[in-house]
């Protein structure tokens, strides 16, 4: 009795608190950037900007909206495919980055935008914490089913702060270049979710297998977040890029991998199936690699058909390593695992 | 025999007749805005424009796409979680929309664009007729399945016309600040669908009840329609803000309380349902509270913990208020009342 | 059994040989726009441009997104409503985008942009490739279900060819204004797809039928691609148009035709169906025509009321043209009959 009553205030109790917890120390630190303050015609004067126009949210705005959409429709719907978890997985998908977003602001503002005590925040942090929360849920993925939305609060909170630790190691102490977020954002989260998932594997889990079943329209829910990751992955690159050729290059270099990156997953899904048929989970997730792997260059000039190789080279890499290591432990329990049992 | 007669004709020349009547009107009353006009290039030296860029156009559009999927894909798929009414649902808000934003330019143009004798559209003013029409889809929302098509673009007829006479009130007579539209359109949509509502009541509709079944993977569809509201809510408050900073700061303001208002709405609906699980009517409809409710704010210096303030309480009042309203009349009819009772 | 190792081979080796020889030709052919590229700091001195928000990448980005939208979501799911096909719609879909646009970089460049030898790309050109591609998806509709990958991924190699072609003939030969791709896009998709149909016919496909059938989720699916084809048409016919007021005006006169389609359609679907309901096909196509019809002279001083007028007379011609040539061998084959017997 006591034990249900704790449960049942945890979930409520945990939201308020944080919730508390955001604003006060919100109040404390965080104010708008010069760009987007009342203030702004005299800082723009200073600097001689001729226009309104020339201000960074008309810079950066549309590809935060695409951004967004990645997030909460992209990683939300890509996870549909489980008939039983489907609401689960857009439903908390959304409670951990309406979450996340709000502690990345915060522990991203420290590192990267403090000045005079505060942290002044524009469309550019609003764009870097929904790429600290995509990293969340690229780990999510992992660790779907097996976990209570407290839990998974608690490993929002500390995902995202270790993911601003390890940003600040990479980007201000190491001086990487990582534009698309390669290293910070895709790698930290894959093994930031595999390392849970192995913590929380118990043998017994197998037997929740049957959970996981998949029906057909689920698939095409999943598809829905593939589609939306897949297109909109030229912004995510180019997003927080240097304004000018250079937003419009990464943009170029992503597009041309992502394309290339098809081809080769559709050959090498067909090649290693038994019947030649295609696999849609191949699909849905080495498609993606091509965007992956050319983000940390996305800005440099790596040329189109630089790109095409990058990409060529992904869907490979990433559909044979997707159907050869199904065995190791982390992707026995992953929940990609039974689409394949599949008729 | 007659009546069927009748009836059959019904629709199609209520469409057609009205068609007819907007391309009248629009002849004789509308033409295109100076920045959208072959002689622009004049206008911009007068203004001493330097660039192309700062056409409006390139202020407003990709705002103006945000609102638009908003409309036709949010308020569409929202309602799409009643099985039996989702067609018509999707398609019927779609009937409305494309003849509401025709009758709202010219309503808003003779109200607050009309110079000459004629009515001059630009962007703003497409954005401001989508703003109208989705005060049209709150209402509806309330009166879905009661009502016939014929019915409901009669319904939108008023409702826009009265739109614009309550917008030309409260904005151009009683210089009301209203950047997002809170009182103009989601208050005056919520109060009209409720008062037609009560008007169309009848007892023995209750009967008909269980047409309103819930799917599982209607939840989903109506899934989409909420996060593409909650994802473009900054967008929607933003769009007809003044250029530079103003427009920087209300997307800003209303991501804020969008991502507070998760919490304490999943926080509120955890705590009142009997097992402290989530409903996911709440999460639909109280996560979008906050983006409404910072409305009239946004583009005011409100800061990012106001913002969250905002958001916070408005999570708590819609749930709280959904939960325990439910009883009125207004809401028995709702349809969103059986989706409690989903297994 | 030499046969079927024949078979499974066939679609690796075409997805891998082509791909590579997209790279060879782009690593021959293939180099950035001056607006993309890192000298590009140098030509904006030399053209006078005074800030970096005038890099045609500001222009054109927002529409180019819709676009991508509408071929990858927009055609993909519009096809969804034949459960069976449903799957192969999607995918397919994305497999021939995904090689097309490659394809399409190169023949427009070789006949557009080729300048000392190689192919300048910016994101103008990637707005051409996907309006190519978006040709394809069109004939693609008529032959559904009834070729393999491979078959699907000669006729994209054949079709963005000879698209290539004619649009040289037409833009650059015959100096024809086409700002939406009217000709070039529509008219030339439909008339490839209907001629391959013709020459792929069958008579014993008729037998086939019954894996047409369609069931209500699917026709929610469909509907997702026909919204987003609806809503983004305006960025379609504007993403090419000339900086500033043209491409203002475009989106405005594709916006009032878009409009004005619906209520000719729903009113003529409503018609011509025996008991006087919509049927969906009906509004899922013709709606669309308002877009095509008006994307010619999208660009020109159409005014709002001409745009309507177009619209108006579309959704008539389309709607009446779908109901009395379903006879023809074209649309008996076309998987769009066997949804009227829906219940």
């Amino acid at each position: 009795m006591c034990w249900n009553t704790y449960m049942r205030w945890r979930l409520p109790l945990v939201c308020l608190l944080w919730e508390v917890a955001m604003i006060v120390l919100f109040g404390v630190f965080v104010r708008f950037d010069p760009e987007a303050d009342a203030h702004w015609k005299e800082e723009q004067r200073q600097k001689n900007l001729t226009s309104d126009i020339e201000n960074d949210f008309y810079f950066r705005y549309p590809s935060f909206q695409d951004v967004h959409v990645m997030i909460f429709v992209g990683f939300g719907f890509l996870m549909t495919f489980l008939q039983r978890y489907g609401f689960g997985a857009v439903g908390f998908n959304f409670l951990l980055a309406a979450f996340g977003i709000q502690w990345a602001l915060l522990m991203q503002g420290w590192f990267h935008s403090f000045e005079n005590g505060k942290i002044l925040i524009g469309v550019e942090n609003l764009i870097n914490a929904d790429f600290c929360v995509g990293s969340v849920c690229i780990a999510f993925g992992a660790i779907l089913g097996k976990t209570s939305p407290v839990q998974l609060l608690i490993l929002t909170l500390f995902q995202v702060t270790l993911f601003a630790v390890n940003e600040y190691i990479l980007i201000s102490l190491l001086h990487v270049k990582d534009a698309g977020g390669s290293m910070t954002i895709h790698t930290f989260g894959a093994y930031f979710g595999l390392t849970v998932t192995r913590i929380l594997y118990r043998p017994n889990l197998e037997q929740s297998k049957d959970k996981q079943g998949s029906v057909y329209h689920s698939d095409l829910f999943a598809m829905i977040g593939t589609l939306y990751l897949w297109m909109y992955w030229p912004s995510f690159n180019s997003a927080v890029s240097n304004h000018g050729d250079a937003q419009h290059r990464a943009a170029i270099n992503t597009y041309c991998s992502l394309a290339s990156c098809v081809l080769t997953t559709v050959a090498f899904s067909s090649l290693l199936q038994k019947k030649g048929k295609l696999d849609m989970v191949h699909i849905q997730n080495a498609t993606l690699a091509g965007g992956v792997a050319v983000g940390t260059g996305a800005e440099m000039m790596l040329t189109p058909y630089g790109s095409l190789i990058v990409g060529f080279l992904c869907g490979i890499v990433s559909t044979v390593g997707f159907v050869y290591l199904m065995v190791s432990a982390a992707q026995r329990n992953s929940s990609l695992l039974p689409l394949r049992e599949r008729k």
